[in-house]
C-alpha cells in the first residue's frame, strides 16, 4: 500500500466528463489498496475568465482582491471532483487551501508556501477517504486568501506530497511526459523516459510548461519522487520520471531538450552611469514591487556609461516599465528606457553539455544560418539560453531540435 | 454619521457595469460621512450555473461539496466589488463568510447563523474602509463551508446589521419596494410605503420574493430597521420600510397584499392508521433529512384510517417522496403515497384582517367564481393561504388583488 499524491491540471478537469475520468482513475488506485490525495487546478479557461472579469472592473486588479476572485476556480473543481468520487462509490472530502491549511506568505498572486498542516488529511486518509485539495492557493497568517501564481497547483501537489512523505507525486497533464521539445511545435519531439532534476528545473523555468518551476524545486528539496503522466490515456504508462542523480539517467544525450518561453519581455536602460551599485539601483525598485527578473545583462561601458538589459514576465512588463521610467530613470540619470514584449527565449538544456565543448557555438551557428539575430545570451552549467525576436521562435526551436539530433532515439 | 449595512442581490451585481453602479452608490453614502458595510449575492445566474454543473456530476449533489462549489459565486462578487470601490477612490476590503467569521450550524445548503464575529469589520470601518461581505455563506465549527439556502444573502445582511447594531439595513433589489403583489403579474400592483414586520414575514415566507423569511425574522428579533429599495434607480427614494409596530403603519388596509409561491410540492399519504403519534411517524424522518415542511393537513379519519397531506419545497420533493415510499409507508402501513409538484400557494396577507370578519369567505367565493378548486387551506391571524393547481396561479392572483381593492390607493 502506497500513499500517492496525484495532481490534475486544468485541461484534465476541463468539463464534467473529464472530472468523471479523473474519479475513475483514482478509483483504480484505491482498488489497488493505495491511499490517494488529489490536487486539482481550476477547470481550463476558468482562471482566465475570472481575471478578465476583474480587469473589466480594474485595469490592474488589486492583488488581494484578485486572489479572492481567482481562488474560486479551484474551489469549484474540488467540490465537483469530490462528488464524482462519491459517484464511484468512494468516500471523498474536499479542502480549500485555507481549510488544509496551507500557510503562505502575503505576496498576493505569487505567494510562497510556508508550511502545511497535514493532520486533517492524514486522519481522513486513515479513514479510507480520498482527499481532494485545491491547488494554487493558500492562506496567510492574517487569514487572507492567497494564490501561488500560474502553475501553482503543481507546487501544491509536490508540497502536499512532501508534507505527507508520500511515496510518489504524479503530475497528470495533457502530455504523456517530458519531451525533447513541445510536440505541438515539432512533431519529431520524443518523450524522455527520465530527466534529471536539474534539467527539469531548467526546462520548467524556461517555459517547457510541463511543470511549474517551484514544484520541481520543492521536489528536489524534499526528495519527492515526481512523475509526469498523461491524464488522457486509459493506461498512461510510466510517463517521465524526474530523477535526482545523474547516474540514474537512462538516456545519456548531450542535450536533453529544447525549451522555449514566450512569456517574457525585455527592458533596456540605456546610458546608465557605469559605477558600483547601479545594478541594485535599477533592480531594487523592481524587486520591491515583487516583480521577478530573469535574465540580466550589463554591457561593457563606453564613455563612463553603459546599457543594462533584463527580462521580466510579460504580465509585469507595464508595471516594470512604469517603475523604471518614473522612479529609476530620473533617479540614476539614465538616458532612456526602452522595452520590447515581442521577444522569446530559446534554450538548449542537458547535463551532458558539462563535458562537451562546442555546444554554444553549434547553437549560435545553427541560428545564424537561418538569419536569426540573437539579442541576449545567458548560460549555466547545463543550459544555454538566447533571446530572439518572437516571430522566429518556431523556426529556431525546429532547427535546434534537429541540429542536436533530438529526433533520434539515444544510443 | 450613521452605520449602514447595504445588501445587493444578484441582479444588482449582475455584470461589471452594475457592480460599478453599486460602488458609486456606496461612494455617495461615504461622502455623506456614513460608515458602510456591503453584503452581496452571487452575480445573477451564477448560483444556478454552479448547481447545474454539480448536477451534471451527481444528480443529488452531496450537500457539503455543493456548498463548497456554490459559495464561490459570492466570493467572486466580493472581490470584484472591492476593486470597483477602490476605483471610486475608496478603501475597501472583502470578506468571505468564513473570514468574517460567520459561524453557522452544519446543515449544509440550509445552515443557520449561530454567531458573527464583528471585530475585524469594526476595526476596518474605524479605519475608513468600506467592508464587503459575501452573503449566503458561513463556516461551521469544524471549518466546513456552509450556505444559508436561497435568499440567504438577505439573512447575512440583517445578521451583520444586528451584530454591528447598525442604524439601518438597506436591502437593494430589482424592485423599488414591497408591492401589494408581484407587479410583473399584476400591473395594477402598488408599492407600500410601509409594511409591518408580521405582514412582511408572511409575504416573504409565501414567496413574495422581495426578502428572505429568515432575514425578516432576524430583523424582528434584533429590531433591525429594514428598508427595501431599488438598486436600479439613481434616486431610489424611500422604498418600503418594515415597521415593528402596527401603530406606525401609515396605510391601514384590511389586506396589504396577495403573496404567492410556486416553489412548493404537495405530498399526500393515504390510508394512514388513525392513531396517536402518526404525524410524528410521518414527518419525523422528513425532518431528520433536513427537509422543511410548510402546510400540514390531516383530514378527519374514516374507517379508522385517515389521509395526511403536507407541502415541501419543490427541490426537496424527490427526496421526500423517496423517504415516504421507502421508509415511512412500509413502517406505518399506509395505503399509498401520492405527490404533486404542479401546485401553487396563494395568500391574502394583512394585519387588518384580525378585526374584520368575512375575509376568508370573500377569498373562497372569488376563487370559486373563477372555477378554481382549492386543494388545501391554512390560516393564521394575519393571512389565509390556499393551495391550487399551478396553472390557475396568475388568474387567482389577479382576481384576488382586484377583489380586495389593492389597486386603489388606501384612504
Amino acid at each position: 500500500m502506497a500513499l500517492i499524491v496525484q495532481k490534475y491540471g486544468g485541461t484534465s478537469v476541463g468539463n464534467p466528463e473529464r472530472i468523471r475520468n479523473v474519479a475513475r482513475r483514482v478509483a483504480k488506485y484505491k482498488a489497488q489498496g493505495h491511499q490517494v490525495v488529489v490536487v486539482v487546478s481550476a477547470m481550463s479557461g476558468e482562471t482566465n475568465r475570472l481575471i478578465a472579469l476583474a480587469r473589466e472592473i480594474q485595469a490592474q486588479p488589486d492583488p488581494r482582491e484578485l486572489d479572492v476572485v481567482i481562488s474560486t476556480g479551484e474551489q469549484v473543481t474540488i467540490g465537483l471532483l469530490a462528488m464524482a468520487l462519491m459517484q464511484e462509490g468512494l468516500q471523498a472530502k474536499s479542502y480549500t487551501g485555507a481549510q488544509v491549511k496551507i500557510l503562505t506568505d502575503s505576496a498576493f498572486t505569487k505567494a510562497r508556501i510556508v508550511s502545511i498542516d497535514e493532520q486533517n488529511i492524514r486522519a481522513d486518509l486513515a479513514n479510507g477517504c480520498v482527499v481532494v485539495v485545491a491547488g494554487f492557493q493558500g492562506e496567510d497568517e492574517a487569514g487572507n486568501i492567497t494564490t501561488l501564481g500560474r502553475g501553482g497547483s503543481d507546487t501544491t501537489g509536490v508540497a502536499i506530497a512532501a508534507a505527507l512523505r508520500a511515496d510518489e507525486c504524479q503530475i497528470y497533464t495533457d502530455v504523456d511526459g517530458v519531451y525533447t521539445t513541445d510536440p505541438r511545435m515539432v512533431p519529431e519531439a520524443r518523450r524522455l523516459k527520465s530527466i534529471t532534476f536539474e534539467e527539469m528545473l531548467e526546462m520548467a523555468s524556461l517555459g517547457s510548461k510541463v511543470l511549474q518551476i517551484r514544484s520541481v524545486e520543492f521536489a528536489g528539496k524534499y526528495k519527492v519522487k515526481l512523475r509526469v503522466l498523461s491524464s488522457f490515456m486509459d493506461d498512461p504508462g510510466e510517463g517521465t520520471l524526474i530523477t535526482f542523480e545523474e547516474d540514474n539517467k537512462m538516456e545519456q544525450a548531450i542535450i536533453s531538450g529544447i525549451a522555449f518561453n514566450r512569456d517574457e519581455a525585455k527592458i533596456t536602460v540605456r546610458g546608465v552611469p557605469d559605477k558600483p551599485g547601479i545594478a541594485y539601483q535599477i533592480l531594487g525598485p523592481v524587486g520591491e514591487a515583487n516583480i521577478e527578473v530573469d535574465m540580466i545583462i550589463q554591457n561593457v561601458g563606453v564613455d563612463a556609461s553603459t546599457d543594462f538589459s533584463f527580462t521580466v514576465h510579460r504580465n509585469d512588463f507595464d508595471r516594470a516599465m512604469d517603475i523604471l521610467k518614473n522612479q529609476v530613470q530620473p533617479h540614476i540619470g539614465a538616458r532612456e528606457v526602452i522595452g520590447d514584449n515581442r521577444i522569446a527565449k530559446v534554450s538548449a538544456v542537458g547535463v551532458g553539455m558539462r563535458s562537451h565543448a562546442g555546444i554554444a557555438s553549434k547553437m549560435f551557428r545553427t541560428l545564424a544560418e537561418e538569419g536569426i539575430n540573437i539579442q541576449m545570451i545567458s548560460t549555466s552549467e547545463i543550459k544555454i539560453s538566447v533571446v530572439i525576436d518572437e516571430k522566429y521562435l518556431e523556426l529556431a526551436v525546429r532547427v535546434l531540435h534537429k541540429a542536436f539530433d533530438l529526433d533520434q532515439e539515444a544510443a
